[in-house]
């Protein structure tokens, strides 16, 4: 412990550098999925470039079709391992504005309970305040000893919120580049606020966006109504169709390769003590939408789901409109769980709705990413030196969870690198991330440095 | 007919003038369902005023808690009937913009094929361009005579597109004034282009804004899908089930009050010659959508409907977002016809919305206007007059028809004025009123103005 703790101290009394540090990070408004932002994206990574320069590592920004990545090099000492660390710089969009209180992009330090304090501002959790607990603890151990504890190379991506079109192609190209021995991601939660989490368990996931075409201009009402095929209708006819009465999904195939999560498994989430009433109550819900006679956990951690996340079709302005639309639209997603194969899923997608149109209707899809169901391995000796490491910083020992979102590289990873990844990170439930008024705690973005360096220190040894 | 025909041919001569005039007041944005642009629609009364005034009228601008009302009189020989004139200045919104050939409030002529010349802009045929008919026939008349041939009362409206919130209480308030033996209104349209027509139904209108209530904020769909309520997916599968496979409507008591069509009236509309290829393939459909078994023109004349006039939830702009919204909404319209009561429909309605709703969500009603349908008498001696007249003006006999559109306005009269209205107007199919890129025949326009100069005559004698 005599080279972790000089560093552990140097993170405590450096926090409001650090800080500072954060905040010129997060004012950049990196927005990825709106090309009006794409500037703004490339000076986020010319940012991270300086910033890690300054630390000592061989840093670029490296181009892309899309929004450019960031690497960066640092060498180790002989006989330690290779680790890749993973974030994105890039922040979902802000909309709907007016439901911020303050403006997204001006980062502030908030107390919103006594002693708890949090950073306010879009990507404050996810993911630029996360990224910035592993870059600090490399810059305090390079401070306190000259060097870093193992060889480090840094991958940020700026596509992250928005499908990673590019990331596929340059991991491949720079296959033999970015390889290490495994990779540290940082893109996940913790349990709760004093107790520590790695997860062990990804849904997947299939975006696809679909604009059903009726009549060949708008129409109205009046004139028209009764007669001409709505695609409102033809819409909601074919959106209300994907689920039966139990919350199933009904699309042919769909739960080909979704497998029963072992009882063991069921049990050990079981007596974390979460219900529908801890889960939900928080969002102002009760019940739970998915299939039923499932647990809250097993329905976010285990279970496939169909999501609709837009809905967008004729008049939508104040007042009244007696207009029959010439389209309307729907962004669609899927969860994916264990073998469920994106593929498949997008295509019996497709065909459910095709089966389901009017023959003078029609319907055009823009697939927005997919990415598979990611099942880590328990065995790995890193995960339990990184799980006592973890135990060591926080209240509460480490746990091992899974996960509903999807990280997508955790599998690029392992397809294109053959590695595979730690997931770590210190995001907290209310952290609102994609919503208004995201944050993330001071206790995250502080004891997150610390564990890194915890991390790092146990992984070397 | 010594008296017609001189005004007639200043019709003739004068059309220029007449156009210039037109295109003056369809420059005027007056867009009144948007309260951006309250100035334009006073700007539009002011003009009208000063207009009729011109012309001899007791015009002027008469406040209401919302857009201005314009109101004109002119005195008429004894023994003559007193009319009373309705159209509105008032016009649909313009989105979506990017459809538009040309901007909407920057009118042209323009040649759509060889002899065919058409008026472009927003209002130009609903209702600008036909009220403006009725103004031209009665400068000619006066610049001729000295005189009217009748008396006149002039209502121009400028809330009829914004579901009319000011119109019953003003026709209240203003019963006395307003009073005549009948009305005539010109918002309606002709049959084709060379046959008149005489609307003697209307259908009813109930227009209700839904929004679906869910979780307190925006959810991440990885953090909460399939656990979560999603309003869109609860919103859907209400509209869902509106409808069932025949395309009847499933509300309970909908069709209380709608009665049979007689079949003489339905053999008179067969031989009209519609089909679905003929309504609907131009524009762009084929099959009729609403209940099997009935003809296009009883569907959209005698038969009641719902349709959904716009959806909105979640995130609508480009790329994805994996975002569970806090709520979603629709715009959701009743036609009427026969005996159906707009309250009972909107009770219906909202009760059968709340029956879908589950327990820990919520649903919001905003309600945008209601009236009945309307059913003309056919024994007027002033509807005979006045299809004689338009008979002698156009190449073709005039026929009687229905029409699909609600006109508030007539129920209105029967209910606050006692008077029967004569609907006659000059529109046609191809108008695309409340759609892109809206336009007038100049036949309809010049045409329109000679056959106003005819029915004045023909009902004075």
């Amino acid at each position: 412990m005599t080279a972790l703790n000089p560093v552990l101290d140097r993170l405590d009394k450096n926090l409001d550098q650090s800080l500072e540090r954060l905040f010129e990070l997060l004012k950049i408004k990196s927005i990825s999925t709106d090309p009006a932002f794409s500037a703004d994206c490339r000076k986020a990574a010319e940012w991270l470039v300086a910033d890690l320069k300054s630390i000592g590592f061989d840093a670029s920004v490296r181009d892309t079709p899309g929004h450019p990545m960031v690497v960066a090099h640092h060498e180790g000492p002989v006989g330690t391992p290779h680790v890749l660390f993973y974030g994105h710089y890039d922040v979902q969009p802000v909309d709907p504005l007016n439901l911020w209180h303050d403006d997204p992009f001006a980062p502030a330090v908030k107390e919103i309970e006594s002693g708890r304090k949090v950073i306010t501002g879009r990507g404050s959790a996810d993911d630029k305040g996360q990224l910035m607990t592993f870059v600090e603890a490399c810059r305090a151990w390079k401070a306190e000893h000259g060097s870093l504890p193992c060889r480090i190379t840094i991958l940020f991506e700026g596509e992250e919120e928005s499908g990673s079109p590019s990331l596929k192609p340059f991991l491949d190209a720079n296959a033999e580049e970015l390889k290490a021995d495994f990779a540290l991601v940082c893109d996940t939660g913790m349990w709760d606020r004093e107790t520590p989490a790695i997860s062990t368990a990804l849904r997947g996931l299939v975006g696809e966006e679909i604009v059903i075409k009726a009549a060949n201009r708008d129409l109205h009402s009046g004139e028209f109504g009764g007669a001409a095929a709505n695609p409102i209708r033809i819409l909601t006819r074919i959106l209300a169709d994907i689920h039966d009465e139990t919350g199933r999904v009904t699309i042919p195939g769909f739960y080909d390769g979704v497998e029963e999560t072992p009882s063991q498994v069921l049990k050990s989430w079981e007596a974390l003590g979460e219900t529908a009433e801890t889960f939900l109550g928080p969002i102002g819900l009760s019940i739970p939408s998915g299939e039923k006679g499932r647990s809250v956990l097993e329905l976010v951690w285990a279970r496939p789901t169909a999501e609709f996340n837009g809905i967008n079709g004729g008049y939508t302005g104040k007042g009244f409109k007696t207009v029959i639309a010439a389209e309307a639209s729907a962004k669609v997603s899927f969860r994916l769980v264990h073998k469920q194969d994106p593929d498949k899923i997008r295509a019996a997608f497709r065909k459910f709705v095709e089966d389901r149109l009017p023959a003078d209707c029609s319907a055009e899809f823009h697939p927005h990413g997919g990415s598979p169901a990611i099942q880590l391995s328990y065995d790995s000796p890193f995960l339990t030196k990184a799980k006592n490491a973890l135990s060591d910083e926080w209240p509460k020992p480490a746990v091992m969870i899974a996960m509903g979102g999807s990280i997508p590289i955790v599998g690029d990873f392992q397809t294109f690198l053959g590695m595979e990844s730690l997931l770590v990170g210190y995001g907290l439930s209310d952290d609102r991330i994609h919503s208004p008024n995201e944050k993330y705690d001071m206790s995250s973005f502080h004891k997150g440095q610390r564990s890194w360096a915890r991390i790092l220190d146990a992984l070397t040894r």
